[in-house]
């Protein structure tokens, strides 16, 4: 195998990882709250995220690593004695029915990374430092990637405690019965690592598709979220058609052009409409109003822009067609983020003393490495998706691929604690 | 107004109407439920529900009606002291966000005629009976009619008491709480009665646009309701949108080809998508399914069937389009009901008598009086509705319609009394 010798050269730097301990360990936290025919569900701070943040307390405890938790629940465990950190980090949350691959690669990588160096005879500059973010995907509290930017100083903690999930709970409540609560003290932004890397799969076709081993995110995306309204006439079934001002006809037409106008620039877009409420959602009433989510991403800021005048102008013109009033707001903006050129390239360099093929391209999706890149040196490590398939049971990475990935974080690992 | 000397006719024969104390008891029962930006709540057996019942309850009690329960909570009242009934009856649930005068008119109406009644010196050879279905509307406990479908036998006591609502609470569960539960002994298949009369709204705009005083429903239209199901690929919003199995695109094309459909065929045809959820539902995340309701509603048995293939067809030619995979199940078929031809002749004949312009219609919407016509001859009367907006909070019929209605009624039992 490709990854063979790569693990022999680490070796011979005296760096020893346990390939199938890694691969023991991922299936097992991988798969708490995963259920066959639905995915896995772990929502941040439910049972199922609390238990497999415990597997992962044990696991660093078994290494006797230092762990601390802060402000916003992240637990940030270092080993090592340097005076500052090279961080690794990803997390352990999920959304309803995703897969067992995403954020858990990169927590069970950077384990065994603070694992095979408290092992190792090797005596490193920098501590090593593995962050689990608390509530990355925002389906329990929204917006997403709260705890790191509660952590890093993007959100107060007055705004990220008093988020609401869809059963009234507030964050801040989950997170004082959680056990996780930590202090303020220990938030990223008062004490910096010196690198932030993380790794995580692809979130598009790119990497499988094409053939390489690994993607080196030049940065992420920059993201739009819009609320439509259409508000119509709430009407009974038996009512006239052509008489109806229907909101489910408002919406159906806004999904179908801006699949049309997605489609035609998906070079450098993605929409998605996710979401979808109509009230009262009663089968013989024709609704009052109905909601949907418009996702926009692009790496450039005036796709966004021009995509979110696209949006509004069908939202308008189905207005006019339908004779339903229109509502819309911009429920959140992120800007795209460039990541550290330096990092990227030693991340490109170690590939090719590695020998995996390796491809610059964009993160379409967001993650803690943008909230990190405010506060230090960061970049990610991307590995391949069968098909791209992601917040998905489907999606599936190859062991093949994970075992390279961890290869690549912990070549990239040493090499940064050289600079 | 025309309505006076139709009031003077009925003075002269005894009975002595009083619009004032109608019109006053219909507004105050009406507004239980009621919020100004949002229409009229009363869930079958939810708080709102059951105080307008208590005040129909007191004001039975002030004329000196005898009032029984049956198994499925209907509130049966009975006023004089013939072998046999008249019956009138509507309900006092409405749908979320419903208008005023849904069901409240013809309970109100009722209600009048016997107040009226015991007032008057009329020796009546028929007791007159008044009935207040529970949970009609459906929206609290899928389906609709369960009060009369169990009060005449349609449906079980089991099948009923078990129906869950939204919450998980049964039918039976919240009988027994809300103290409207009655014995057997009262359902109305028991001891029917020998007529029964509906008073109602119009749900569609034919006799308002038209300029009728009241209409002649000579029966009920079919129901089919369909479930679809489009099962997708759940994805991330990073995902290439050519590579999405999206369920909301299918929603969204059914949705528009159903509409297209339903305007070609709407003098003989009603469909509507009240109902719609996708899972997760999350901004982020490209849905794993999605779910619609699909009410079909025709006079003509073969219009329901030929939409019922129509709407299969459409459901299966976009599942191939989008690469999704298609469900669908029918979740209850309601047959036509054509009402007794005697006694809607009666009631054009009255309407002819009083002065009043009338037209035979159907009625598009459900109502009581389908499983009341299978122990008793029934019909139904009219009043216009403006625009024929119903099931919503512009619903509105003037004073002067509802008022013609209750008059029709009066004229409508005192004929009936003497056959």
């Amino acid at each position: 195998m490709l990854y063979e010798r790569a693990l022999e050269r680490l070796k011979s730097k005296g760096l020893n990882l346990d390939i199938n301990s890694f691969l023991r360990t991922f299936n097992r936290i991988s798969s708490i709250g995963w259920v066959e025919s639905y995915g896995s569900t772990r929502l941040a701070l439910t049972n199922e995220h609390i238990m497999a943040r415990r597997e992962l307390l044990k696991e660093l405890e078994n290494i006797g690593a230092k762990v601390l938790f802060d402000e916003a629940g992240n637990i940030i465990a270092e080993v090592g004695s340097g005076s500052r950190a090279i961080a690794i980090g990803s997390h352990l949350d999920s959304v309803p029915g995703g897969g067992r691959f995403d954020g858990v690669f990169g927590i069970i990588a950077g384990l065994e990374i603070l694992r095979a160096i408290v092992k190792s005879s090797l005596r490193l500059k920098h501590k090593l430092m593995l962050v689990d973010f608390n509530n990355e995907e925002g389906s329990r509290w929204n917006p997403p990637l709260l705890g790191s930017a509660l952590s890093v100083g993007v959100y107060t903690r007055d705004f990220v405690y008093s988020r609401l999930d869809s059963n009234g709970v507030t964050f801040g409540e989950a997170l004082e019965r959680s056990g996780f609560k930590g202090s303020a003290e220990n938030n990223l932004s008062m004490n910096p690592p010196r690198f932030y890397i993380e790794p995580h799969i692809e979130q598009g076709p790119e990497l499988y598709r094409e053939g390489y081993d690994i993607g080196i995110p030049q940065g992420i995306v920059g993201l739009r979220v819009l609320e439509l309204t259409f508000k119509g006439r709430q009407d009974h079934a038996s009512s006239h058609i052509s008489l109806r001002r229907d909101p489910v006809v408002g919406l159906s037409k806004a999904v179908l052009r801006l699949r049309e106008y997605a489609l035609k620039n998906q070079d450098k877009l993605r929409i998605t409409v996710g979401y979808i409420s109509v009230d009262p959602g009663k089968f013989n009433v024709v609704p009052a109003l109905s909601k949907i989510t418009v996702d926009i991403r692009s790496y450039d800021s005036q796709v966004i822009d021009e995509a979110t005048k696209y949006t509004i102008k069908v939202a308008e013109n189905i207005g006019g067609e339908e004779n339903l009033s229109v509502d819309y707001k911009e429920l959140w903006t992120i800007p795209r983020i460039v990541f550290d050129p330096e990092v990227t390239s030693i991340i490109e360099e170690s590939c090719r003393d590695l020998g995996f093929k390796c491809k610059r391209m964009w993160s379409w999706a967001g993650h803690d490495a943008q909230n990190m890149s405010r506060i230090t040196k960061t970049a990610m490590i991307f590995v391949p998706s069968v098909e791209g398939i992601s917040h998905s049971k489907d999606e599936y990475t190859r062991e093949e691929d994970l075992v390279k990935g961890l290869i690549l974080l912990a070549e990239v690992v040493l090499r940064l604690d050289e600079i």
